[in-house]
């Protein structure tokens, strides 16, 4: 039985407690589109004592809570299909401190990831972490899952940049996780411990992010590359000299249906099987003329075929374009996606024994492969066939999900790189992580959600 | 009453089992000297299943553990002073792996600290995290204490390379946790909680580090100082440009024992109350400009005095003298140390308001700072007066420390920077972290370790 709403209505004010079907339905899920949402109602708490307030009264009405930020996930890890309230961080969307000596922003959870990136900007510094959810994504989101993106190979996760979390635990008390200290060498981190949990611990309320030097003239490779097997010597070559903020890739498939959908030309003179897109800050002339100088070695050595770079920076925005705009060209065809991960030396090798599998069990499925190669973060993404039954052919990509994932296994490869698990990778958890690990998660869990109130069901 | 150690002597055979007097000094203590060893006894493992074995005859027996690495230790982390077993890692001192296109090397837990720093070396690579301990401490160790040192302002710490851990856990199960993957967003990164944990929760058997390109062109920047309080300004105007790769602070009185003891000149002709260590990596003829023209600024500013840079590798190394011999030059006036950081904007007036308290608790007692403030990290050195006995110095200074720590605990600093807690820190943890927090870790610490034998009565 659904309790009374009213003390929830004098925590929070009649303004922020939602109870609207629009509301209900907006708020109770997130990218991932698998899921009917049916959250009981969704609260908009101003501070995190109401934030306290919603999670005592969660535990004293054994009410499950779904913490919600930009709802840009997809693994269903946002989604409240249960009968949960859930907690929008929507209100607490302010700046409330910087201090420019430590380069230390302090948001509030509902920061949007785009407002923090400005907000570096007007402050003659930069914020790193990127990716394509950026306009609607939340600081409290993307650390609850540990958002990477296309400059991981040169600036990290999420994770890198959080240097205090103020958190409500699923008892909730508040804590207040390190200070902004770079050295604190005083038990375990629980900063980290709750980067990347996905709101079964308790819930974000605030972040202090370390902000960095802007770049100053990044500058774009993009080349086309005869064999995957061949990526690795690419990477290490311009590794060996340069700090890569960027190693994209895709195929020439993808590269095909970007051209067509966007009515782009082809930026490269010669067709290949696939596509690398390097991008680097050229802060000297000694950068360009060593990126070049690898760039020649690649064409001597036969691992890049042809090629064209950047030559201002509206130059290196078009080039990013082919790249940018695979995601939404495939959108119409209902892709089914996995974001999945291995470290990049075995990419060649996981990804020629997917197409194998995908080949074998259907070949009338099309592929489209891109992703952070840099990293080992592969975006898999299977197109229906026109005339197939929509859920008939997720059926039978759920199907192939298990022979993937045991390559992934065999490889020590994550089944979930960057996107979490949430509900939709929960069934394959264990192909990454082992039972015994499983049962520790558990057992951290009970300790900080003893009620099992926060985010239950998702993660495992 | 002690356990028969007949079915330890079968796990390890009859060499890797010692009880002698000696071995049980040697192994029953750490660097922090203040503890009197006395372990039952001391296994030397070779592969991380013997370490399993010995976890589960401990749980059988109810025998107390302590794993111990190089014993370095400046907080009683690896002190076995109550009857507990050894588990030292020096037998598993292997490197076992190396993959040269993801730049991760696969350590036991015993590699040293500079076997590995050689290794990287030898393959043109480079192990960035150094400190004084360096021919000493074992990779494991480091980790345990998610150790930090001198290069952290440019490339982190410990923490930021371990890219994966064989544990086995206090309940003797083993983990594999993260298999070298950059992108991994799988649940909660027990990696991570094992970093820093301090051998209370499981013991580490293996890693897998990361290493980086080598600096080319390491130039030192020795610079005096008026005021501590326009070391803000100094940090930020060269960090405005420079990936600073180290960036060090001592006190006069350091300067002028050193000199004394190890006879050597002023570095700086101007003498002040304060100098900086900057280290950078001069790639190019840009950067050398950009660092000249910082101190340039300094100069007309005032907030520098006087400087001078090497002009050679030899003449860095000559400079970096003055800052790594002070540790040494101070040893035998057996200093009170007290490794603390707060946000390096702070520095300035933590470190006056801890002059003024020492000053007026003890004002017979000489002050010596050095430390690492370009990431916030101070080594407070208060020497004995010759005419003192020790045990009441040290009474004296344990009297002085919780004024000090609460200043810490106002400035949200830490009571340990990079040493951790053991024994030493374990009466102040409070001061850095609420009792939610110790209670949140002592649950975790129930999950891995139910019966309590690991490292027990450490950090809390």
């Amino acid at each position: 039985m659904q309790p009374s709403l009213d003390s929830l209505h004098q925590i929070l004010g009649a303004d922020s407690l939602l109870t609207e079907a629009d509301d209900l339905a907006q708020y109770g899920k997130d990218w991932t589109n698998q899921y009917t949402p049916s959250p009981m109602a969704i609260a908009l708490p101003k501070t995190t004592e109401q934030v306290q307030a919603i999670v005592q009264w969660a535990n004293e009405h054994s009410v499950s809570l779904v913490p919600s930020g930009g709802r840009t996930g997809l693994s269903g890890g946002a989604v409240a299909n249960n009968g949960e309230l859930v907690i929008a961080l929507d209100k607490m969307n302010k700046i409330v401190g910087f201090e420019s000596s430590t380069q230390q922003v302090q948001c509030q959870a509902g920061v949007i990831t785009e407002q923090l990136q400005q907000f570096a900007l007007d402050n003659n510094l930069y914020y790193p972490v990127d990716f394509a959810s950026s306009g609607s994504s939340q600081i409290g989101g993307n650390i609850a899952t540990n958002a990477g993106g296309i400059k991981v190979i040169r600036y990290g996760l999420t994770r890198d940049w959080v240097m205090s979390l103020t958190v409500v635990t699923g008892k909730g008390e508040i804590l207040t996780l390190n200070s902004g200290l770079i050295k604190n060498a005083t038990g375990y981190d629980l900063r980290h411990l709750f980067i990347g949990s996905e709101g079964t611990l308790g819930i974000i309320t605030e972040a202090t992010i370390k902000l960095t030097r802007q770049p100053t003239n990044l500058t774009v490779l993009m080349l086309a590359i005869p064999e995957l097997d061949k990526v690795k010597e690419l990477l290490n070559n311009f590794q060996k000299d340069i700090d890569l903020t960027a190693f994209e890739f895709f195929s020439e498939e993808a590269m095909q249906k970007v051209m067509s959908h966007h009515d782009l030309p082809r930026p490269v003179e010669t067709e290949a099987p696939f596509y690398c897109l390097l991008e680097f800050d050229a802060t000297s002339e000694d950068i360009l003329e060593k990126a070049l100088g690898c760039f020649e070695h690649g064409l001597e050595n036969e691992y890049i075929f042809d090629g064209v770079m950047s030559q201002s920076q509206q130059q290196a925005e078009e080039l990013w374009k082919y790249r940018e705009y695979i995601s939404e060209t495939i959108s119409s065809q209902k892709p089914y996606k996995n974001d999945i991960a291995v470290t990049p030396d075995k990419v060649s090798d996981f990804l020629q024994r997917v197409d194998a599998i995908v080949a074998n069990e259907y070949p009338e499925f099309e592929v489209i492969w891109f992703g952070h190669i840099g990293d080992g973060n592969l975006h898999l993404n299977i197109l229906a066939p026109d005339e197939m039954d929509y859920a008939e052919f997720t059926k039978a990509c759920e199907k192939v999900n298990p022979l993937i994932f045991e390559v992934l296994k065999e490889l020590g490869g994550s089944i979930s790189a960057e996107h979490g698990v949430g509900l939709l990778k929960k069934p394959y958890l264990n192909y990454t992580r082992s039972e015994a690990e499983i049962s520790y998660m558990k057992g951290i869990k009970a300790a900080f959600d003893p009620n099992n109130i926060m985010n239950p069901g998702k993660l495992f």
